[in-house]
Parts: structure tokens; sequence; C-alpha cells
């Protein structure tokens, strides 16, 4: 076997898991349709003659619940798309064609936790914090890790334990901590290929704002071409001080969505 | 950087999508709930103050459709799953407590393709034929593999050609070829950790027959825990002889379920 | 044309709406899948090379949502549904074949609104009220109109006006006013056929109490056959005070399911 | 009580059901989202501490299957609705605000049934037969009914008994017998309300045609403001040689949908 990576995965890995289960009633945004799963048929329902029976499932989701990804064809600033593609026409047939989710590679590489929540000496970021572009250096540095350009970026909050509360997770009243159009220029600038958070708006939200204005998106989005990951959870990575690992993203190939749930791993040697 | 595995990320790898694209319309079986996919909201539809716009997806899915994995759940005989539970008891609340999708690992592991239509020389076995015991030994022999416990193997029929055809694909009045309950036992012998194929139901469909019969599904899902994917694309693995790889598998973490789509990969070192 | 109903009709009538419009985000249990309405196809997706286009739906809901009627099936008290059919057995193959909302026939029926609210000389009755036994006799004497067997029984408690408030209108945490056993168990012995009214769960709910107990619906559905319909508007009805009317109610004709949404009508001549 | 509609209803009247039951599996347009119906929760799975509990649905589903009306909005020719309004603007919001099912009134009006194959002598016309203006006159002289403005006119050709079939209801292969354009046009003069039929696209397919041409839509929806009713079940009006009665439909008031699923009745005094 001359596979270097096969190699590596046969000495022994291991992962953290970064996605959130994807259970009935977690907290949601009230703009995409609600997570619902059910059992259509459950066993017993219809016995074979052999004496064997099949289960099944159906689903209903918005995109843009639980952990998941956004395409760049999610958000438009000014009626353009990434690259000045037309919003309008860039959704054929009731497709969004170009910068759908199908277009979203795989990734396979190196991931970069910031944990800006460890960083400033608390568990979890007040609603509305804004996270600076000197937290982000600061954090870095402390970290003693380097950004490179094709990086994921992953920047704990903290807020991700507020996922079991529900609403309080939402943080319509409160606001939730996250970086905002500085913090997101910032690493546009460093060349990364992606960026996620433990919040469900990945980015800053003023206490009482909602989603009025949500800058960081259209930096990334629109001008940059860089995907967002939202909903994470990074308190393992964060305990355990995985600061650097293999990041694994594999969107749903959903023709011409503008989101898809992940369940993104962190991968190391063990 | 001392992680090996990250390493052999960084110093290049590429991957084969495996995963068949989400596409209203797709073949699928009609036992299961139908993809769909819509946009409820475009570009357009609500324009914030700021000149900002975003679009989002709504779908409606079995878990059984597109490329899938099958939990331990979904099969029962005889009023058991897999170890002996109870199939009525399992389903607590109206979710897969036991053996739901929830409780498949993510899998990075040793894949190995057995190109069964290639080593029989033909493009497409026919529908109804039974990929042998011997066939696998001779396909590994030829193709100068060994399985390994905990490997996940994927046999290709050639079928997972006609994806395209529509109803052609789900065979109904062809048949599908495919290993049996033969072929899944002495599998199961090898210890192998799931198997998967290109065709609808992974495994060999008597002509008219329909899925009246799986016995390879009682066999790995009920006797012996190997989870089993279905309706893969194994096209490009076989025409570059990738026969040996890293395969990525991420299920949705969806609780209580039976299944989940997913898009595996086979990664391999540039 | 001797048929007396047809020349009533062509005489002229007029109709009140009893249902709430079916809108994405209106206020409903959470118990429920949520409603949702998004087009798949927009005029304009595809052109048929003719000129023409179609536009097209796609719905997920649950059936306890909007103004909806429930089936026998919805409820159980120690394991019986109405007549002592055994709960279990009653779903077969995943539908409630007995008692399902299948088995509903349509009504055309005299209907009565009681307009407990304005006997009561207030507009909206208090969150946790309950409309009692006295409150019922009064208000039809007051009305100056009686029940007879076979009538189907409209209690207004004005909550209804609550209902483009959203969560308010659901009041988790008010209570709502309403009948509660005693005045389930007299209607029941006026031999009625269905009772509705204008709040979500027909029956008084209990401030904080949610929908821990509710011993109405037990009383209807399950021992004596009563069909309760939910979430209705009775404004007009009690400002033009049409106390009695023909009512039309026509529940979808799901095989097997517990409820149904429903746009009831009041028909009265011109 | 001086209402004559209610006295004509309480005197008794009987109804025949014109709709068809809502199964899974049962015929539709591929055009469409499936319908699919499944119980999240089954009586057992959540009892309450005083013993009762709630079984519950969800549902999927386009709004063109089963027994179901379009809203002038389904259909638009050259950019345009009836009246002249124009097809994209009319969707505001993901909604089609004008001419969507919520600006369908509830009908409580004289109904007429058109028995064109019993008239043609035959059980069930065939697959392509164009219902001409000829039948449609000679229809009416022998059933010695005549049209009035703001009738509801339902076409019987029989092909309704092929709903149990399945796919050969669709009739993608041996089309659909109905009337075309000419027979639009001359209903259209008489000034009806609504007309219905019972088959799956309401006016006559030709053989192998699908829906490439649907001038019939055109002439009712775009050019007229007629609501069209399809996959009605006509057989036991044709049997009992109702051809007068009161016909009541009441859509679902979904906002800015482009149908809806009803359950038609036909209402004559016993």
């Amino acid at each position: 076997m001359s596979d270097a990576l096969l190699e590596a995965v046969t000495n022994g890995i291991s992962f953290v898991d970064l996605g959130r289960q994807l259970n009935v009633g977690m907290p949601q945004s009230p703009n995409h349709p609600q997570f619902w799963h059910t059992l259509p048929r459950r066993h017993g329902d219809m016995v074979r003659a052999d004496g064997g029976s099949a289960a099944n499932d159906m689903i209903t989701t918005g995109t843009h619940v639980g952990t998941h990804i956004d395409a760049l064809a999610h958000v438009s600033q000014d009626g353009k798309l990434f690259g000045g593609a037309d919003a309008g026409q860039s959704c054929l047939g009731g497709k969004y064609v170009e910068h759908g989710v199908h277009t979203i590679e795989p990734m396979v590489r190196r991931g970069i936790l910031l944990d800006a929540a460890g960083y400033l000496g608390t568990d979890v970021l007040e609603g509305g914090y804004e996270i600076t572009v000197a937290d982000l250096q600061g954090c870095l540095a402390a970290q003693q890790v380097e950004l490179r350009a094709g990086d994921v970026v992953l920047i704990r909050s903290g807020w991700g334990q507020r996922f079991a509360e529900g609403a309080a997770y939402v943080g319509k009243d409160s606001g939730v901590p996250g970086i905002s159009e500085d913090g997101a220029a910032w690493l546009a600038a460093q060349g990364i290929h992606a960026a996620g958070a433990d919040s469900i708006a990945f980015e800053r939200l003023a206490p009482g704002g909602g989603h009025a204005a949500l800058p960081a998106h259209r930096v990334f989005l629109v001008e940059n071409g860089i995907y967002i990951i939202e909903a994470l959870d990074l308190e393992e990575l964060a305990q355990r001080r995985i600061h650097e690992f293999t990041f694994v993203l594999v969107p749903l190939n959903i023709f011409g969505a503008t989101g898809s749930p992940v369940r993104p791993l962190a991968l190391v040697a063990a």
C-alpha cells in the first residue's frame, strides 16, 4: 500500500463530531421550514410472508436547519450573487443552477479552531458581542497557529452551549456573539476557503435586531465566494484544545438548493 | 505539524464522488416518500432595506432515496432487530432509539471496490444475475487485493449506468443483478464493516419479483450488524481502476431514523 | 325543479366563512408539524412552446393546524378509542382504519352559535376561564334558541380575536377560556353531533398548564363519539347575531388520518 | 325558523360524495409533489399521566393531487393571467396574491352533470376521444336540462372508473377523453362558473401527447376566469341519474396557492 493517506488512516485516527443531532423541536430560525421526521412504516405494519419487515422514514426540512452550510446562492446583494451573477437569472426552472449547493466541492482540508471565548477568558461570550479583528489575531497568537490559504476556520463563541435551551439559542432578544463585517473582511483577506461558528446565524447579531442586517454573510458569500457553516458544536474541540485538524465536510448534492444540512468532522491521528 | 493524517491531506489528495445528485424525478423505490426540493423564497421575494436578500429551500424526502445508508433498524426478521432487540420495543415515542441511523459512526476506513462486471468481462451484468461467492473471490484475486476486517466493500454490477434511465434502474420487470444470501454470508464472515452497491436495493432481485424477499438484507442488517449502502455511483472508480482507497461516509445524525441519504467519497493521495 | 334544497339555494343564500386562512407562520400547537406552502414551479420557470405555463405548490402540514376537525381516532383513554376499540389494533399498516378522519361524514346540519363572551358581557373571556353549564344554559336562553339532537354547537369565547397575535393565541402562559369536563358532559347529553370553538385546543386550558389534561376531548371523542372543531373564526357570526344556521363542513377524505384541516361555512338564506 | 335553506336541510337531504379518497400511492400527475400521509405519533408513543394519549399526522402533498380545483393563478398564457394580470408580478413574496386559491369563493350552487359517456352509449369513452360541442348539446337535450349562468358543470367521460388502475388513469400512452378548446369556448359562452371532469387533466389529452398543450385550461382559466375541477368521482351521480343538484365545494383557504385538494358534494333533498 503506497497511499500515504490510507496509511495514515489505517494507522489509526479518531474524529470529533462537529454536527448537531437532528431532532424534532430543536432550535432553528423561523425563516426556514421546520425539521420533522416521522416513520410512515414501522416494524409490524407490514410483515412479508418470510417474517421480514422494513421500517422507513419521511423527512421534511429546510436546508438551513441544524448544522448546515450556506451555498453562495443563499445570499444576494443589490440583485447580484458572487461573481456578479444575476440573482434572478441564476434561478432556472426553480433551481439555483449557478452557485447552488451542488457546486460546493466536498471538503477534506486543514481546519483551524479559533476559540474566541477561551482566548477572552470566558465560557460563553455575551449576546451581541462582536469578535473583533484584534480578538482573532490575539487568539491565533495565543493558540500558536497561523492561517493558510484554503483553510476552514471555525470560530467558537461558546454560544453553542445554549443549543439545548431552544429559543435562547436563536437569541432574538439577547443578540448573539460573533464576528461582523471587519472580522469577515480580515479572514477573507487571509484566503480562507470556508468559515464556521457555533451559533445559528454565524455572525454577530445585535440584541433585538434579528436578521435585519447580515454584513459578514455579504462579505463571505457575495463578495468573496467563501462558504459559511452554522450551528456547529465546537465544545469538544475546545475542551481537548484541538486547534488544528483535518476538516471533513460533505454537503448533500441537492441540485439547485441554497444550502444543505451537514455533519462535519474534525479528524486527528490517534 | 506532527499529525500524519493532516500531513497526507496537505500533501495533496483527490476524491471520487460516489453519491448521486439529488434531483426531483430521479428513480427511487415507490415504497419511500419521493424526494422533492423547492424554493419557498427566491431572491427578489423579500429584499431588505440594505439591498440584501436570502433565498431558501424546503425538502421532503424519504431516507432511502438517492445514495443512502440503511441503519440496522431498517429491517427486522421474526420481530427482532440485530442483537435480538425487539422490533416493537426498539421504537420509543416514534423513534428507533435502538439501532437508528444516529447510532452509525461516521466512516473513515479502508474501502475496496469489487468490480464484478469488469471481472466478468461485461459492462453491465444482466437483470437478475446473482454475483456468486466464486465471483467475489475471483474478482478479488484478479484485482490483487484482499479483504480485511473493518473494510467497506463496494460491489459494482454496472447497473448504476441505468440510473439516468429512471424506471429501468428500479428494475421491477427486468430484475437487478447483485449478491444474494451466499455472497452476503461470505462477506460477513470476512468481518467487513459495511457493504455497498450501485443498484437501488443492493442485492440481487429476481425478474418480476420486486422486493418480496431480501435475504442479503437479513444477513447483513439483522444477523451481522453490517450496514448497507445503496444507489452508489461506482463508474469512475472502476474506470480509473481504483480498487483500494480511503472511504468516507458521514450519515446525517437523524435521531431515530432507519436510514439517511449520504454522499460517500473515495479519497486517494494525489 | 322540485328539489326544495336547490330551490332555496337558487333563491339566494349567503355564507359566513368560519375557517382561518392557511398562512405560513400562523399560530399552531408545537405538537403538530408546521404548515408550510411553497411554489416549486412559478410562471416563467418552464414555458411551453405555445406560450403557456403552469405554476404549482407543495404543502407540508400537520392535520391539526389552522381550523381543523379531530377524528375520533385522535384521542385514546387507557388504551381505548370510542366504542372500546383498541387504540393499538385500530392502527393497521400505519393508518387508523377505525375512526380515522375518512370515517367522518360531511356535515350539512343545523348549526348553533353559543356566544358565551357576548352573553357574559365581555369581548374576550379571560385565559383559563371555564365556561360552565350554567353559562351554556343562560346563553341559550338569552339567545332564545334550543339545542336539538344532531346539532353542531359552536362556542365563542372571543379568544379567536387573538389569532393574529400569534403565540398569545396558543396561550401557554395565560391559559385559554373554554368549556371543560362538565360542559362537555352536558352538551353530550343533549345529543349534539359535533362541537367547535374559536380557540386552538377547543376546551379550557389552565394558565401555565398546556395540554397536560384534556377532559373535554375525552368526553367527546372517546366517550361519546362527538367530533371537535378547533380554531374557528366566530367573530362575524357573533357580530351579525346569527345564532342558528346551516352548518357545512367537509373534511378531507384522508385515509387513516386523525384529523383534517377544514373550512366550515355557516349558510343563511339571503 | 324562517330560513328556507335550513328548513330544506332539516326536512332531510342526502349527498353524493364527488371526491376521491386521499391514499398514499393513488394515481397523480408526476408534475406535482406526491401525496404522503404518515403518523408521527401513534397511541402508545406518549401516554399522559391520566391515561390519555393523542395521535397525529404529517401530510406532504401537491395541491393538484386527488380531487382538486385549479385557481386562476395556475395557468398563464404569454406571461398573463386572467384579466391581463402579469404572471410574474402576481407572485409577491412567493405567493400568488392575485388569483391564488384563497380568492375562490366557496361554492353552493346549481350543479349539472353532463353524462357524456352515457349519452354516447358507452361505459368509458376511449383515450383521446374529444367530447364535441354537438356531444354537449345532445347530452343536455337527452337529459332534458338546460345550462344557466353561474352553474357548475361536471362532465363524465367514464374515465374515472380507471382511477383504481393507477398509471392507466393518468393515460400517458392511451390519451384521455374530454372536451377540448371548442367545448370549453361553448361552455364559457353559457356563463358557467366552474367546470369539472372525472379525469386527471380535465380536458382531452391526445394519445402519447401528455400535457404538451392544454387549450381548454387556457380558455377557462386565462381567458374566462372559470375554475376547473379535476379527478372527480361521477359514477354514483350517473348511476342514479342525478343530473341537477346543489353543488358544494369549499377550497382550502391556502394563501397564494395555485390550487387545493377538495371534496365536492352533490346535495339532493331526501
